[in-house]
C-alpha cells in the first residue's frame, strides 16, 4: 500500500475538533473513501478473469481510494492533536479545578468535546470509523452486482456524490492546508468520474444494462402520478434518450389500467421495436455474455494467480 | 395512491415459498421498490421550489415505485399462499403426528419454511420488510444530495441494478404470471433510467456535478497502483470524456509523489484550463445555482403550498 | 398520492435548523410517520383477502400517514431554508473570509451545521431519512405479525408513541405555524388510536391474541422476582383483566421453583378453566380462523385484483 | 438473577438444529424475551421515584424475562448438542473421509449447518445473539418514552407479538418436552398482559397518552384515503371508542382540503369538546404530572438508594 | 436480580444533561456494561456442562456487569431530573413566553436538548439504550465463539477496553459523587480482567487457542508490507512469545513469493517444530477436548438443571 | 497494495457454493480479514507520532490482512464459477424448461442457491461484503480506543477469534486447495497474535491499562453473584494475577452492600496498595504519557509526512 508514498503532503494549520468531526463522512460515511475503495474492491472479484483490463482499472482505483482514506484519517487525527495529550493527563485534573482557569478549560473542552463525545470517550482522540453523525460504517454502502455495465454506473454516481460531499466540506474550513487537500481530493473523484464512463463506453451495446432487453409494450410510458398540474418536459415528451422511442404520456393512469384489464391488453405504441425482435436480441445477447464468462472459468482445476508461468 | 388502480393484473399459479423468499430483495432489499420509492421522494424536498418541473418527475416516479411495491408485495403474499392457513391450524398438530401421513407433511413444511424462517415464525406468512436474506430495509440504502446533477446520477445507477435484480429473478420462477409481473417491473426501470437521463441534460453545464471545477493539476492523472501489468485503455489514454484533457498515465506513482514534494510541486499537463479560468468559472456557477435557490426560498413567511390562490 | 392536496396548509415563520433537527424524529425516527405508514402497509396484506374491511383500514390510514411524511419533510425543508444557498456559494468564501463581519458569519454557520453536519455536508440542506440523531431508518422499526388481534394492539401502542413524541416536539418551538402543524398531526394519532381500537373490538374474541389459550397452571402467577420489599396492586392482587382469574402472590419464587420439581408440579390454582376445556377452545378457534383463511386464499390461480369482473 | 432457581425444569428429547434455529426468533428476535427484558429495565429507571409500585412491576417482570432468556438459550444450546463434538474432533477428519460413510455423515452435517451457518462456523454450537435470520438484537426493538401510559401500552402489544410468536413456534416441534417449555413462556406472555393493561387501568386519566388533549377540529374526521370503495365500520362511523365523538367521513378528502383551505377552516363538527376546555385541561393536567414529577426528583443531592435509613 | 442490593450507594450533585449523554457510552455503547453482561451471558451457554466451574464464573460477573448497568442508568436518570418534569409542564408554554425569563429559559433548555435530542424528544427525559452517539446498542459488539480460551481472551480485551473508557469519563465530570462512582466501575474492571485472565490459565494447553496447530512453515514469517522503513522489534527478530520459533524477517514480501511459486514451495526456518508432530498433537488434542465435550453432552434424554436429584 | 503479488497461490478443485456462503464469515464477518485490516488501520493514526515502531508494525499486519481479504475473496469467486455463467444465460430459459432434464437442473440450482441467495439475485455470482448470514459488514466490530495496551489486547483477542473461525470452516470442505489456503491463513493469525503480544511486553507498564490504577477497596473482591453453590478457583482465592492482591469472596454480596452502608464505608483488604501510592503513581503515569503525546504532537504547523526532509 506504501500509503505514505502513494498520498501526498498533508498538513493542518492547528487542531480543529469541529472540523474533524464534519470530516469523518469522508472517512466512515456513505460517500466516502472506504466506501469508494470497498465497492471497487468486490466488483473487482467478478470481472478479473473475464475482463482483466476493467480489473486492473477497478483495482488500480481501489487503491488510489485507500491511499485517500488515509489521507483523510490522517488530517482528522491532526484535527484533533491535543486531545489525546489531554486525556491521558486526567489524573491531574484535581489540580486543575482548584483554579478558575482550570474550570473555564475544562468547560471548553467539554463543550468541544459534545461535537463528537465518542473522540472524547472512545477513540482517546483518533478518527472513528463512522460517518459525521457517528453512524458505524456498514457494508450497505457498496454496492457490487456483477454486471459490470450496472457496476461501472454505480461507480459514476459515486463519484459524483464523494465530489459533492468534499465540495460541501470546503465551505466549513478557511485552513489553507486543509482546502489543499479537499481540492486534491474532490479533483481525484472528477478523475476516477471520467475513468469509469470511458470503462463504460468501452462495453457494447450497454443499455439496457445486463442481457434482456425492455418490453415494448411498457418501456416509453410515462405515468401522470403525482397530482393533476402536468408538466412536460424532454422526460415525457419527444424521443427517449436511449431507445428513441416516443414518450407516451398517460394522463389519466387509473383508466389506463382499468380499460387496458390490468395493462394486460396493452398494445406497443411510439416504438418499433417488436415482441419478435426483442426475444432474439435477448438470445443473441445472453449467448454471448453467457459464453464470454464460461470460457473464462472452466469449472474445474481453477486457480486465481499464474505463479511460474 | 389508489394502489389497486395503478398496478397492473397481478397472479401467481401456484404457492411458491422459496421463490417467495427472493422475491424480497425487490421488496426490501438494496436495490428494491421501497428504496427506489423512498429515495426520489425525499430528493424532490430539496427541488420542490427552485426545480418544479424535476419535483414532479420525482413524485410521479416514486409514487409509481410505491406501487409496484405494492405489486411485488402482493405477489409475495400469493407465492406464500397456504402458510397462514397451517399457522392457524397449528392446535391440530397432536392429531396430524398420529399418521405418517402428517409426519411426512410436517417435515416437508418445516423444510420449506426453512428457506425463510421468518414467514413462519414470525410474519405468520406475509412478507417481511427485509431483503432476501433478512436484513431489514435500512435508510442507508437511500442517496439524497441536494444537488439534482448528483441525484439523477445516483437515480441512473439506482435504476440500473434494480433492472439487473429483476433479469437475475426472472432466471428463479417458471410460473408465467410471475414472469410476466417481473418483465412489466424490469421494463419500467429501463423508461425511469431514460427519464432521469432526459432531466439531467436538461441542466446545463452538469459536470461536474456541483459547482465547484476540478484542480487542472490533478485532473487527468492516471496512477498506476496496483500492480507492474500496465494496461491501457480509454480510461488512462487519449482524451478524458467530459473535460477532454490528454490522460496522463502514471506508471511509477512513488518516484512522482517523492519527485513533486508530495505533489506540491505539480503542474497542469495535458490540459489548457488554468487557475485563473477555473477560479472565475466556480465564482459564476456559484452566484447563479446560489441566487436561483436564494429567490425561491423567501427567508420568512415560508410556505409549502398555496391553498386559495 | 396527490401529497400536496390531501396534507394541509404547511408554513414556518422563519428557518430554525436546530428544530428542524429534533423534527427528524418524526420524518425517519422510531415513533415517525414513515414508520407508522410502512407498518400498516406491510399489516395490510395479510388481510387483503380474508379481511377487506380491515385491509382497506389499514391502506386508509397508511396512506394518510405518508401524507404526513410530506408534511414532516416539507416543514424540515423549510426550516432549513437558506442552508443550501449558503452552500451553493461556496466558491466565494475567500471573499466573505476577508472581512471580520464573513467570519463570523461562518463561525455562527458552523455552529449551527454542528446540530446535524449531515444538513451541511451530506444533504446540501434537505431532510434525511434519520432520526433526531442521525440514524438511519430501519424496518426492525416496522412489526407485522400476520394476526390481526396482535397487529391492531401494535398499532394502538404505536400511535400512542407518536402522539407522546408531538406533544414533547411542541415543548421546543415557538412558531405558531410549526405548533398548528404539530397540533394536527398529534390530533390525528389520537383519531387512528381509537380507529385501531374499534377494529380490535370488532373482532371477537380476541383475547389471547391468536389461537391457542393460555396454560391455566401458569396464566395467573406473579413472580415477586426483585426485591424484598412486597408492593401489591391491580396487577398481583385481584382479578386478572381478562380471563377473570384470582392472582396467586408468589412471594418465594426459588422456593415454588423448587417445591414443584422445576415447576412441573404445579396444579391450577385460583382459576375455574381446566385443561380438557382449554384443549377444546384451542381446537376450535383454530378450525374456525384456519378455515376463514383457507376459504379466502385458494391454493391456485391465485389473483389480486379483479379488472374486468 | 438465580436463573436456574427462578426458571423451570428444561429439556429436549434429541438435538434438532433447525428447530434451534427458528427458536433463536425468541433469544436475540424482536419481539424475542432480550427484547422485553430491556425494554422494561429500560422503562424502569423513569418511574423508579414518581411511580415506585410501577417500578416494581417494571423490575419484577424484566427479571423474569432474563430468566426465561435462560430457558430459551438453554433449550437451544440442547438442542445443538453434538455440533460442538464434532467441532472439535475436525483433526480427525481425513480419517473421516477415507470412508462412505464419513462422508454421507459429512455431508448430511454440512446440510443442517447450512440452515444456520454460524451455529457451525462462528458460535461454535452455542446460541447467537440474533433473530432466525441472524440478524443481531439491535435496541431498536425497545420502546421507552417516560409516560407510563405510553410505555404501558407499548409493553401490552409487545406481549401480544411474543405470544404469537410462541404460538408460531410450536407448530414447528414435535418434541414433548420443547412443547411444555414453549406453552409455559406463552402462557407468562399472557399473564404479562393482563399485568400489563392492570398497570395502565390503574392510572387516570391515561386517555389520550401524555398530557395534551386532541385538537376537536381533527380528532374524530375518517380520511378515506385508499380508493373508491368505501367500506364502513365501527372505525368509521357511529362514536369513537375514547372519546365518544360521532365519526365524521370524509369520502373526498381532496375536496375537503381545497375547501378548507387546507384545513386551516375546520369547523368542529360531531363533539362537544371546546378549544377552551381543551386548554384548561392541558393546563391542569400539566400541572398535576409536572408536580408529581418535580417533587419526586429534587434538583439536587439526588441519590437512588437508601441504605441505613 | 437484586438490583439495588448488589449495587451500591449511587448519588449524583446536581443534573447534568451534558455529562448524561456521555455517561451513555458506558450504558449502551460498544464496551458498555450491557455488551459485558451480555457477551458473557452468552458464552456461558457452552460451558454449562462441560465446564460448570467457568459457567458459575461467567455467570457472577454477568450478572454483577447487568448490577452495574443499573448504577449506570440509574446515574443518568439523576443527571436528567429536571427534563421529565419539563416536558410535562409543556402546556404551560404560553405563558412562560410571555416574559423574558421564559425565553431565556426556554433558549438555554434547547440548548442542552441538542446535546442528545432523544432525552428531550424520545425518551422524555430517561436513559436510552444506545451510545453517546445516540446508535442503538447491537448484538454486533457481542462475541461468543464456543471456545473457552478463545472466550476468555474476548473478555480480557473487553475488560481492558471498558477500563479506559471509564477513565476517559472521569476526566469529564467534577461531580465527586458521579467519580466516586465512576472509579468504583473501572476498579470492578481491573477485578475482571484479572479474574479472566486466571481462569485462562487454568486451562492448558490454550495456546494456539483452539486445536488445530499451526503450520511450521508460515508461523514465524513477519512480512514486511508497508514500506521501505524497516523497524526491527520484538515482532519480527529473537524468538516468538508463545511457539519459541526464531522470527523470520521478510523484507521483500514479494520477492518471496515469486520464487516460492506463491507460498506453495517453503520450507520451515527457524523452528524445530515438523509438520509429522504437529498432525500427532492435532489428533491427540482434537480426541481429548471432543470427548470432554461429548461424554458432557450426551444426545438425548438432555436436561438443563436436575431438580430433585 | 500488489494484490496478487503479497498473496499466495490460490485454487479451487472445483465450485462448491455452499462452502462459498461459509466461507463469507471471513470475508465480511465479525472476526473476518476486512474487520482485521480496519482495526489495525484505524488504530495505527493514533500512534503514528509518538511510537513510529509500532505504527509501522500495525501497517504491516493491515496490509497483510488486505492481502487475505484478496485470497478469501478470489477463493469465494471461483467456488461460485458457474453461477454469473448461468445467469447469463437467462434468456435461453423457455428452451431449458421444455425438456425434463431442463427442469431437473433448475431445480438442483434453484436449490443451491437458497443457501445464499444473493449470490444468485444480487451480486450475479460473486463475493457479497456480508456474513455467513448475508449480515453486511459494520464497523461496529471494529475497536481503536487510542491506548496502546488496550488495543494491542484487543488485537490478541481478535486473532484469537480468526484463528477459531478459520479452525472450524476446516471441517466443513474436503477440497485440499482449499484446505492449504485456510490452514496458511489460521497459521498468520497464529503468527499474529504473538507479534502483537511481543508489542505489548514491549510497553511498560501495561497493567492497568491506561494511566489510572485501581481503587484498593475494589480491586481484589469476587462478588458470588450467580447462585448459592460456590465454586472456587485461581479466579476467587489466593493471589491476583497482576496486582497479586489476595482475592476476597463475597459469598453474600446483599450482606456485604448493606452493612457497609451501599459500599462507601469498605476498607482494602488483602491489599497492601493504599490510596495514597495510588494517586502518586496517577499522577506520575499521566505526566509521562501525556508528555511523550504532547511533544509528539505540536498544536501548529502540523504535518504527516515529511518530503523532501
Amino acid at each position: 500500500m506504501k500509503f505514505k508514498s502513494v498520498g501526498k503532503d498533508i498538513r493542518v494549520s492547528k487542531p480543529d475538533p469541529r472540523f474533524a468531526r464534519l470530516l469523518l463522512e469522508q472517512f466512515g460515511g456513505a460517500n466516502g473513501e472506504l466506501k469508494a475503495a470497498m465497492q471497487y474492491f468486490t466488483q473487482a472479484f467478478s470481472c478479473k478473469q473475464p475482463y482483466p483490463d476493467k480489473y486492473d482499472l477497478l483495482m488500480d482505483i481501489s487503491i488510489e481510494e485507500f491511499s485517500h482514506l488515509e489521507i483523510v484519517g490522517a488530517t482528522i487525527q491532526m484535527l484533533l492533536s491535543g486531545v489525546s495529550g489531554d486525556l491521558k493527563a486526567s489524573a491531574d485534573e484535581s489540580e486543575i479545578m482548584q483554579t478558575m482557569n482550570g474550570k473555564a478549560a475544562k468547560e471548553s473542552f467539554m463543550h468541544e468535546a459534545m461535537f463528537n463525545p465518542q473522540f472524547a470517550v472512545l477513540s482517546g482522540g483518533g478518527p472513528t470509523l463512522t460517518d459525521s453523525n457517528g453512524n458505524p460504517w456498514t457494508a450497505a454502502y457498496v454496492t457490487a452486482n456483477g454486471d459490470l455495465t450496472v457496476d461501472l454506473r454505480s461507480n459514476i454516481a459515486a463519484e459524483s456524490r464523494a465530489k459533492i460531499v468534499y465540495e460541501y466540506l470546503m465551505s466549513f474550513t478557511d485552513d489553507p492546508y486543509v482546502k489543499e487537500t479537499l481540492r486534491f481530493l474532490m479533483t481525484r473523484e472528477v478523475a476516477h468520474y471520467q475513468q469509469f464512463e470511458a470503462a463504460l463506453n468501452s462495453i457494447q451495446p450497454n443499455f439496457p444494462p445486463g442481457v434482456l432487453q425492455s418490453d415494448p409494450r411498457y418501456s416509453n410510458l410515462y405515468f401522470n402520478m403525482s397530482d393533476g398540474v402536468e408538466i412536460k418536459g424532454a422526460w415525457n415528451e419527444g424521443q427517449s434518450t436511449q431507445l428513441r422511442e416516443e414518450w407516451q404520456y398517460v394522463a389519466e393512469p387509473l383508466e389506463k389500467v382499468k380499460k387496458s384489464n390490468g395493462l394486460t391488453e396493452c398494445e406497443p405504441e411510439g416504438t418499433e421495436r417488436t415482441e419478435k425482435e426483442v426475444l432474439q436480441a435477448d438470445k443473441a445477447l445472453a449467448k454471448e455474455r453467457s459464453e464470454e464468462i464460461k470460457q473464462a472459468t472452466p469449472l474445474k482445476a481453477i486457480q486465481w494467480s499464474t505463479y511460474g508461468e
